[in-house]
């Protein structure tokens, strides 16, 4: 067996997945034929929709190896895919790996990196359908999950309607503040995990959008990524609406005082940082009002936070210490003019 | 509208594709949301099956930016993933493009980039579904691709039986000469162009495959990408058979006169390249003796050459000059120890 094969195989045994024949029973669900072959083979119900999405995750741009252990790599990479999942209200169920990196990482680098990414994928019920392996210079994920979920419910960017609520789920900024510590060189102190761990080990919200997806309460939705500042703009082009934020409750990371100190000079601002930071990979979402209490029911209720509102122009606002201004986008871009 | 949603339209514009909304009417398939969402939606009808695969395409590993045009990288990354559908006998349907370049890239580059995978999306039927973009050093192409195909008659790797026949399209090795040529720097000069096209600009076989499924004609099948002498190994392995080729039957690139004294000190030999150059993209099946007569219906039929059986030991040999040797395995592979 030649070496890339003996690769394939690595990845096989290290994460959920089964190589699989056509002709073979199948395991309550409808893949067929998983990695080994030059395809997989699918053979949906026909009663579902499929949601699928690809995501890169690329040394020196998502993650520094220096700075990133190897799990949180292979972990991270997974979960962020699986997010676009969530945003849609769907189930995860399958992903293809696409993995490009150095000799000098194939060792104990890729051990560490298969060990984060199956225990990502055992969490999230998903296995391994098939992928593809190649020598490089860096790094470079590429990974494409597909969800599933009852036929016509999923929930787009493009259902907002002015007067619909803006939801968020969780805290904003707290992966920036990890990423702040991680620079710095604390990434290793265990005094610190808390705080790193949305940073290193993101949690997604598959239990909420499904919830939002099934019962259609959600008008709209999509996960943040690039920061709410960049992500609602895309919703509300989207759905050819604008917005109204209100500063004041928008859900923001909590710095300790101890690590603001350690953090100095560098003034951290919790509001930009919620606004800003990316990889906060929480839902962001649209009700209309007569829904809204229905979300007292929802998985993690206590963690939504109505933040805005859906306005009936086209522009962004946010109102913070009693004055309206526009809402920046200062997210992440790697493409934008410095 | 930042940078990178600018880059998304652009690609959205140059490609085949559409942003579609769930609500909206379908065109005739199952995609009912297309690239702009955080990911697409199909609503697959339960009558067929659907494969998919992934395939990765990157700057100085599988193609220079200084001698291969930038529409050949477009060109060529999309349908070198859709020969694994036509391996499969698959329809190809949709793709997803992950695409990471660096900024000098994002210019004239991309341009010619979009103009090739257009024209090969048009040609293979294919629309674009989703993807993803972001900076980095170099390129990095990773392609997601799905076909469609009527349930349960997608051909494997693993379903070939002592005594079936060996078949490969085409000739071998074609795309190796190309190289070479334009390794040699005469890949813009017009006279060599039909010797380059197969390395630039190949065909892939959907047709025949699509034939040879749904006929339940190839026991197994898969497309040569890495070499006949890597890869025929590969679908050996699956079946549990082991394999004897006839040398002097495999078609081999033919080397005109003129070329062959131009690559010189290079001294080719065009068995060698049809075994272990890679990049073919011909398919490689085997057929039960009795179903032999029906490949003279087959799409290309007169390109179609018996090359050898499947036999019941776990060797693979290759008869030439009245020898028989142990077939080495000496294909593309990028993580061989060398």
């Amino acid at each position: 067996m030649d070496s890339e094969d003996k690769l394939i195989n690595r990845i096989a045994r290290a994460i959920p997945s089964r190589i699989a024949r056509v002709s073979g029973k199948t395991a309550g669900d409808c893949l067929r034929l998983g990695i080994g072959d030059d395809s997989a083979v699918l053979a949906p119900s026909g009663k579902t929709d499929w949601v699928i999405s690809c995501d890169a995750f690329m040394e020196g741009v998502h993650f520094l190896p220096n700075l990133h252990p190897a799990d949180s790599v292979g972990y991270k990479s997974l979960v962020r895919a699986a997010s676009d999942l969530a945003a849609m209200g769907a189930a995860p169920r399958l992903f293809l790996l696409t993995l490009a990196l150095p000799a000098k990482r194939t060792g104990a680098w890729l051990d560490g990196f298969l060990k984060g990414m199956g225990r990502a994928a055992r969490l999230l019920g998903m296995r391994l359908a098939g992928g593809d392996t190649t020598k490089f210079p860096a790094v470079s994920i590429s990974i494409t999950v597909l969800g599933e979920l009852a036929r016509g419910l999923a929930v787009t960017r493009s259902g907002a309607k002015p007067g619909d609520l803006i939801y968020v789920s969780g805290r904003l900024g707290q992966t920036q503040l990890g990423l702040e510590l991680i620079r710095k060189g604390f990434g290793k102190e265990r005094r610190y995990s808390p705080l790193l761990r949305s940073h290193l080990y993101p949690a997604i919200r598959v239990e909420l959008g499904m919830w939002l997806a099934q019962r259609r309460i959600a008008s709209a939705m999509m996960d943040i990524s690039d920061g709410l500042s960049t992500d609602l703009p895309r919703l509300c082009r989207s759905s050819g609406t604008g917005a109204r934020l209100f500063g004041r409750q928008i859900p923001c990371v909590e710095i300790p005082v101890n690590v603001r100190k350690l953090l100095r000079p560098r003034n951290l601002d919790a509001l930009e940082m919620a606004l800003n930071g990316g990889e906060d990979y929480e839902l962001l979402f649209t009700v209309p009002p007569h829904k809204v209490k229905r979300l007292r029911e929802a998985p993690g209720s206590s963690e939504l936070t109505a933040i805005g509102e859906i306005t009936g122009k086209q522009d962004l606002v946010i109102l913070t210490d009693g004055r309206q201004r526009p809402l920046q986008r200062l997210g992440w871009d790697p493409f934008r003019k410095k």
